[in-house]
């Protein structure tokens, strides 16, 4: 079971420029085969099918636990994905039913618009459907870390790569906190290894063969010394991580720790409606006003619940006032 | 984010005889059209994509919130399987590298012993991976309750259907529960359309039109009344369902309500090794010396910290006598 | 545009004994790369993107008519796997939500059960979906013939295989008519290059080298001459296929003829109730009689409209009373 | 079994300034999961696998009937497509093989020209073949008419969004005819569920919530009052659709009507060839002649039979003389 | 380019008892995810993609060498597979198109006998095609180096797995002969890595943790010394291995050896014809006859050039006799 | 097995302006449906399964022999996408990990930067991977060789429209080489069909209609005779294609030839580093460093034993220059 917790792992930017091709350049980290789906269904696989627990624990609970922390990483990349659309295809003062998306009608990633409602699909960078067979879950121990070491391999790279193309400021914001974590899990699985055969990996390290320090956007997560730490993400569970993921950093000589709780995170920004494609709405002020109506009756206070990082920007008076 | 905690939203029973090709039909409850990947994956989208939170919070919040019980779906659809598959294809005494498979030769779903280690595979009951293109996402608020509804309809004919052809006490413990569950669902969809809308969608239920409570193995949830509550599985969101679910079930009459708390779950059955697919090693007693010294060296207790439904089962010791 | 004919191109038996692996035999000549689903898509859109029709009107109109024969060569794969899977699954006397298709547990077609309703699936045998990459529609006329002659022999090479595999009486009527008809199909496409080309293609049949002529089940078409006929499948339009579909059959020499109408067809088996998959109903007496209903208050004759092959058995009647 | 009449249900431009752009946008409507060819499919599957028609007979005939027109719009988006690629790439006089597709090098759709000739391709807007898994027929007859009205539901959205992206007449022209024939369609499983159940489904029109009204291309069917009829595609069948299609439009208050013959229709622009692409050949005109000389030999009139709506252009002059 | 060698990388016994399940399972072997398709492809596109060959000739020479062995195994599975199907189906006397193949339709993997000719195809154990996701090519020499040892372990697993399935003689020929081969491959991509790092991966041997001494298939091999040696396949290229394949044997201790040329091979069992499948055809001493015509016509000498293990079997004439 | 050679089979230009776009178009020649990749593994298929070899010898080696002349065009294909790719993307003088990418941000084609290392994949123009269900090997000789005279004829198709689409050098110099091979290719099938038959299919040449001899880069391989010849591709095997690859040409009636023994090929260019996406590193120079150690160590000799087309280019003192 999981608890879920309305925040993010990072901070991202709010929505600038839009910016549609570097929006398709980061679905390949959402449903790539070496994307965060991808990275978030191994492990969570892996752990539910995970045999004679009790007597390998630290292990089982290393895989859960880097399981949990992939969960934020899809929702990351969601939050970029929709960041980055946010405004795209806007034909000036045109609003829908008219032409309002002739301005994205050169993307090539025409599903952002036509099927999705400028969100993020479990879709590649060519929107090729994520799919199951990216999952790789034997069951034995050795070759599953193996895999999961050299997917950490992949994703990374996939990551410096989708970095080099992208300067959007969501999607550096993105590339740099995932960089940073993504090498995280890679040490752990390699020390998991390291740890059960007696191996020793840390000469592979980094790879691809660029360090993490030179990214600048990397630089404010490695001085909090988040390339150092993995957190607990549970209330109670997966306590025997640290019987694992323990020693040096392979790059830095750093000692690994273990955060025994998740970290705090960040609120999301509640991003504005596009009419366009009708998100949440053609007319969302006349859902707001139905909302609105439905919390009274159901006695909850006249200031909405959620937290969301932009609560001052008035967003919802601004709709109101833009759509009436 | 999410917190993980490693405990079942049900009691699932401990292996019994094995189940190959019922194992193969639950598959479809994992990974078909309408197994539980696709819920969780769908509503997780929603959620990441839904844009104006603010503005239209309740019905965020029940979609986010749903989304969570879902993952805790899937784990018991890969805990079934799992256990179904618990010694399937022995071959009296051969161990690997014998013949140790040839038991399960004429199965079908080979790829449950060749591809993965006895365990849940994101696929469906023929082998086909679950993919991306099951998600719908669309954006339009009352298209994708819409669609959620036609969602979890199709989900509980998969559910009757799965139920009828397997009696394994895993197989009928599980689908047991999740027709309760999913009905919930079923039920906060269309009350969300109904809130939303002014349409009366009650005289749609049952769908498909068998009443839940004519199946024996639901009935010890609807006695504890799990099929009129919705559980908030976080610690401090989602606090505006409320606003959604609320009036009365559309086949009972009695009142909906909201659950302001996850259930405490139960503890999983540490399932035995498998060797003849080296789950989790060809000699697992190995590996779990290793964790042994491991465990001991992080200044952890003799005693694991895990908490398993079968501690006194002496799996443990079981396996290292069985297997010196 | 085009009318429906609710009547079938050939006789099928009514059910007998089920078949559930035969059905998924049949099932590659449905969804199968060399099914019908790929003979109509094919010719259908080869006619939607054809250019230049009249300039070259003769061999639009042998595309475009073949392609709405295909129609109903679909049909009547679907009726004979529905008629193939009629009592599948059976459990002696048991019901839903009992155990009631426990019986076809083993079965590896298992969507015919979990997500189908005991009716065909657009998919091979196998249950891998049918996909539009079966289409080739390259707009270059010899180049489309060319692959037309060789799909027409890709498939009769299934059925004659399906017909060794399956002695279901269904499967084998299906299969002795599909063998005639596709037949004249290879051979319209062969007269086609030829009267375009000038090359001589008949010593190539027949391919596969066995005579059609040897297959009991096709004796009765062939000697009401069905091998050497092309229907014309319109009121009004496709006239000119009489410029290209003449001259001698390949292997027999006798005449090539069009006919100047569709045949008369047959009246389809009315299937009964499939109760344990829900089909229609879990308790179809009860849509009957809101059917009964709405048809009276819209002025409909008491006797049904629709022309079934077994009005005389008194489905309605019987099932009203078993399931009463 | 059907006839196929060689007409579109509605009247389309003749190509003007090619949109290959626009083309690659139109094809999620022939091959997208919302397209028509999931229209289609899912209801031709539907009505193959009905069982106990006669005792329910009005759904049954419902079904059957909306299938054969959906026939009809698979035709028109694959003739959109081909208008709109009529001409695209063009590399001003150079004629194949010379660069003639250099123009179209940089379109993302680059298999409308390398594997298609300029024409529609079962595939959605990112080349992604159309797959049978888009097929829902689960036998059971509520859920069936649930997934319907979703679908229809979700094929709206893709419409209106399709508008919003393609100002290309003939893009116009398809979206707003199929707007106000999939209103019906949609309209037409509501009251299926309605009369069958007694829900009450009015409320949720328009969804998405744009009313077709405020859509110039719609208004002239709609003032046709084609948004309140459905017609009968076939001879003598499917009667009993009166039955289930009746009462009043959900958003209008008008009354629906059943049409007792299929609408006339429209003929096609015979579309000119595309010698770039080999369409329907490098040298059109040699085909012409061998045609011709066919069309004598089998006694055919001078005058072309087939019907298309420019004549009068003389197109098969102008290509001859053009290309001679 | 390359040369094709008409002969088998090991030895395979004559067809014996058909195994059309082993047969099933086999295919894993060809088209899963760690089959030799995959192994085959990745190496040969990295060995494509490859840049700076001159500046890390050692590498590249290595790389490209594996590929061609590789060509090899997915010959040796195809051959393993049809040995298995042969006679498989067969319904006593009857021949084509007769019932004879009725004696395999209760096996699921129908295409072996529906698709394809009793042959291999390029697909899995469930049928589900070979596809180029599986292929990694990332340009990044580490990173696919990472790769390929994490591909040979997970290929070891499967080999390992279909070992255990099937016991036929030609399923465990294969597969001894395999494991060792692969196992070479497994240590010359850690080699490379070490050479490359500096790291240390010998502890990582075995994985999984079987020991291939302890299989009795694999012994004729491992006293030939053939899990030291790297053979090279080509005449004149690939000369630079030895700088990177050398050292110890991670499990052994043994020294590593290149050897300069390709083994000499086995010439293959010449299978006989399948009439049932039409393999090669239904009457197949009628091309046979045809073959001997144009052989004598082309000055050929009378005894066939070619070169199969079975030659004294007179295989020609019993087909001749039996089918005359 | 196979031998290996490290040349190409005809001389490809060295890297020019990069051709992002065009290189997308060329990836439909490799893993298209009638891609490269498709004839190589259907000739490869239907060889391994050919059955009755010693009675039919020349039909095997047929197509066994053109099996192993496919390998080379991938190999070109693949060596042609590299060759376009090479310097794609370049911002100016940014370096990984800085923007390095962004010049191809706007590329559809995203997966050659994101997936790939600017090489080719298995893959088409849109990304879709090749699959196994492209291969048709059915074990009907004359069936099979129907589908390699199709296959072709469409794969002619491809490189014609890829030749118009594609300017660059390196795509010209491939599409005329292969058009030349694949005609030679496209005749030898229809030769086989012809022997073995006895049908005349000649003028059915050429297909498209257009003849290879308009095409300027065809001219220098006509001129040295390249339409008529078919190499033997094997040291000592494939001796009886003379028995079926023989008579005239049927476009120029001059006689077919078969050369025993393959072309001498040409050595590829050495294509350069691209560091922006670590191919083959970050920092090729250092890897270079640690080849040169190895190599050495192993008593290679100082001069790199390849042979490439480019040696006095450099090559390597560049980039250690320009990376230093």
């Amino acid at each position: 079971m999981i608890l879920r917790i309305d925040r993010l792992q990072t901070e991202l930017p709010p929505p600038s420029d839009p910016d549609p091709a570097g929006a398709a350049a980061v679905q390949e980290l959402m449903g790539g085969k070496f994307g965060e789906m991808s990275t978030l269904m191994n492990y969570t696989f892996q752990s539910f099918n995970y045999r004679y627990r009790q007597g390998t624990r630290p292990f089982y609970d290393l895989i859960a636990n880097i399981a949990a922390e992939e969960y934020g990483h899809i929702e990351l990349v969601a939050a970029t994905i929709n960041t980055m659309l946010t405004g795209a295809g806007g034909a000036g003062d045109s609003t829908a039913p008219d032409d309002a998306l002739s301005g994205v009608k050169d993307e090539a990633y025409k599903q952002h618009y036509l099927f999705g409602g400028k969100g993020a699909l479990p879709a590649d960078s060519h929107g090729k459907p994520w799919n199951g067979s990216y999952v790789h879950s034997s069951g034995d121990l050795v070759e599953d870390l193996t895999h999961n070491y050299f997917l950490e391999t992949g994703a990374r790279s996939g990551k410096l790569r989708v970095y080099e193309m992208c300067s959007h400021p969501a999607a550096r914001a993105l590339t740099g906190y995932l960089l940073v974590r993504g090498g995280v899990h890679q040490v752990a699985y390699a020390r998991a290894l390291e740890n059960l055969t007696g191996a020793d990996m840390s000469k592979l390290f980094p790879s691809p063969r660029i360090p993490t320090a030179k990214i600048p956007e990397c630089q404010p997560h490695i001085e909090r010394g988040e390339h150092l730490k993995l957190y607990r993400f549970s209330p109670n569970d997966f306590r025997e991580i640290v019987a694992v993921f323990n020693g040096q950093h392979p790059e830095t000589g750093e000692a690994l720790t273990v955060i025994d709780e998740a970290p705090e995170g960040f609120p999301p920004v509640d991003l504005p409606p596009q009419t366009d494609v009708f998100a949440p709405d053609y007319a969302p002020e006349e859902i707001s006003e139905i909302a609105q109506k439905l919390r009274k009756a159901a006695g909850l206070p006249d200031k909405v619940t959620g937290v969301v990082a932009n609560d001052g920007d008035g967003l919802v008076d601004k709709v109101k006032e833009k759509l009436s």
